[in-house]
């Protein structure tokens, strides 16, 4: 068995897709992002600007959030020790847990290592607490529910994208009596679109289905207390299960759900992604809970994303560039190319000294490649004036598509 | 559908079986550790020795960990900000990754956010890059290595537990030019016992089969660098992929596989629960990285634990306690009953002020319901007293057995 023939032909095939990923090895330095530095593989370093962060508030060098870590680690160390169960659990995580319940207005909510395995252990364990359950899971939801909903081994339906029609239609094709699902994302990352969360509500009262919303690119950014979409739209009472980040506009690390009080006891006691797992190191909780505190009542950051967001929008609207614009703060050009993409990305920089990652399949449909924009409140003028003036530079010299890719 | 009636019914299901898990909300206090603050659900506090804790060298509270910690916290601030793929890869994972290869003597070493996910994200892409490979997996494999042979939907024989004849068996009967793995532990936790690591890889080389070695339990303690029992052994060379983790005795967070760099790249590559997940914070890197550098030339924290363990282990022999002794670190006491488990469980802390926390099936067979004690370097001879005198009275108030149901 020449296993090393394998392994090369698995590369090769990303290679020859022109979707072989290289890591690009950059350092932040605390207080200036998006400026950072870009440490090349032959060891020389160059300054770039961050342009695809997730980091979308800047929260990751923000004084609370820092503070609270120096001083957990000079109060208790560095990890927890052990699992939830087994020493692990501290007053950072029993503080952070009481922090998210109550920005998503639950009875309680429970800490995950990431929101990746938040998903896939959450919704992997649903179907041993309701036997029978139909997981109806939107057909662009991201990876981690992906593998969640699969690896339940019980039944799914996937309806498509946001569309109410075809998931009336799956639900009404099913046992009236059998339980059900509706898991959902609010903001889609890679389009930056939003589900209408009303409406799926509406359909899972009607065949008495739970709710599971993943608020990721959105917890902390949207609603009056960062609570996400379904806070902004005034309907976080209607979902019964909602997962977020700690690591995106909190700036830290780790994920949860929030939800009934039995809901996360049974998730808590059955799943073995949360049993067997080391807790998150009380900094990192303690980091987590300033930042989430901070953004309950803090609305300039929340203001200022979305302004810069309209702003990068509007400028590229103008160039003829083929944006996606679904009114969030995500900026997707769309390039429609790995080749390309990987090519643009190259250029913007080893040319121009701005960070991009091109995002190719399977993080998007093949056909859809792009470059996927994360402006937030710490892009100032200059930086948005030199990266849309490389975009600009650079359509005309790959002479590029403008618009008629657009969304 | 009364889904509050499925969440009752699995809840009870807990509560009846005396295996529903009530966390305990402790606080280390750095450079005190093993001695902890516990905070009763009433609000008051009490000291603690925390006495079932997988900090094994007390590297949690080293000051060569915290301060790598604050250091990168004050260069470079709080989260990583992305995927490794997405702007989240820094020079602090970077250097941790060659700093895990060249402990195991890989080309390669690829970073998680937990060696749980780890060995699900590994185990479960395997079989994407192997077509029809079979893993062989120890019938005490733990629960993430299950989960991500499980996941694979490829081919798995279980064989019964460091039984080289049934592997053998089972093996010899698959078709000689499938594709084959490999999958065993080193230490296993709940026991302590050691897996025969060379015979198995005779049997790999037998049969062309790879090899998967989850080390959790032994990286930092064992072999003359920290590189565990295979390093201990000197059979590192022989094992084709093998699993670490940074949250036990490095005492930070986060878990790695090291491998060829063709297979760490592919890996990269393939794994869902790698590609789609914040990477770990740069100062959770930093940390693990200074814990794991320090461990390689100290020698002394290894051998105090193992002298701490020998010396708890004969003490309770010494009670005529039912210890199972395999030779390493690890002390479980069996009780065999999970009532009973969690009863003395429940006086050792509520009367003693020591923390060991019941474990219960899942983690163990029903029948071997034990309490697992972990000395470590930081235990001395005052918690030890106080941890024996404190068994030797429970057990003759319980009037339980002593030592017929050793191992």
């Amino acid at each position: 068995m020449n296993y090393d023939a394998h392994l090369d032909q698995a590369l090769n095939r990303l290679h020859e897709e022109g979707r072989y990923r290289t890591f690009i090895d950059i350092e932040r330095t605390k207080g200036q992002y998006p400026h950072a530095v870009w440490r090349k593989p032959d060891g020389s370093e160059a300054p770039v600007t961050v342009w695809c962060g997730n980091d979308y508030l800047g929260m990751g060098q923000h004084p609370v959030v820092l503070e609270a870590m120096h001083e957990a680690i000079d109060a208790t160390g560095a990890g927890s020790g052990g699992t939830r169960n087994i020493s692990g659990t501290t007053v950072y995580h029993n503080r952070l847990e009481a922090c998210l319940a109550d920005l998503h207005q639950k009875e309680s909510a429970l800490l995950f290592t990431s929101a990746y395995i938040a998903n896939d252990a959450t919704l992997s364990t649903l179907p041993k607490l309701f036997p029978g359950l139909i997981i109806y899971s939107d057909a662009l939801n991201h990876a981690s529910m992906i593998e969640g909903v699969r690896r339940n081994g019980g039944a799914k339906r996937i309806f498509r994208h946001n569309d109410l029609d075809h998931l009336r239609e799956l639900m009404a094709a099913d046992d009236p009596d059998a339980p059900k699902l509706i898991a959902f994302e609010s903001i889609y990352s890679m389009d930056g679109d939003i589900a209408p969360i009303s409406e799926l509500c509406d359909l899972a009262d009607e065949f008495g289905a739970l709710t599971y919303l993943d608020e990721v690119h959105a917890v902390g950014m949207y609603g009056p207390r960062g609570g996400g979409i379904a806070e902004r739209d005034g309907v976080m009472d209607r979902i019964d299960i909602i997962n977020g980040t700690l690591a995106k506009a909190y700036g830290v690390m780790g994920g949860y759900i929030a939800a009934s009080a039995k809901m996360c006891d049974a998730i808590r006691s059955y799943a073995p992604g949360f049993i067997f797992t080391t807790s998150i190191p009380p900094a990192v909780a303690a980091g987590a809970c300033a930042s989430v505190e901070f953004l309950k009542t803090d609305q300039e950051l929340r203001a200022k994303h979305q302004t810069q967001a309209s702003i990068l929008k509007l400028r590229l609207k103008g160039l003829g560039l083929p944006i996606v614009d679904h009114g969030t703060h995500i900026v997707p050009v769309i390039v429609g190319d790995p080749i390309h993409t990987k090519k643009l990305s190259d250029m913007l920089l080893s040319e121009y000294g701005i960070y991009v990652q091109p995002i190719n399949f399977p993080t998007v449909p093949r056909g859809t490649e792009r470059l996927r924009f994360t402006p937030s409140p710490v892009h100032g003028p200059s930086e948005m004036d030199a990266l849309v003036s490389a975009l600009d530079n650079l359509w005309s010299h790959c002479a590029l598509n403008r618009a008629e890719l657009a969304g």
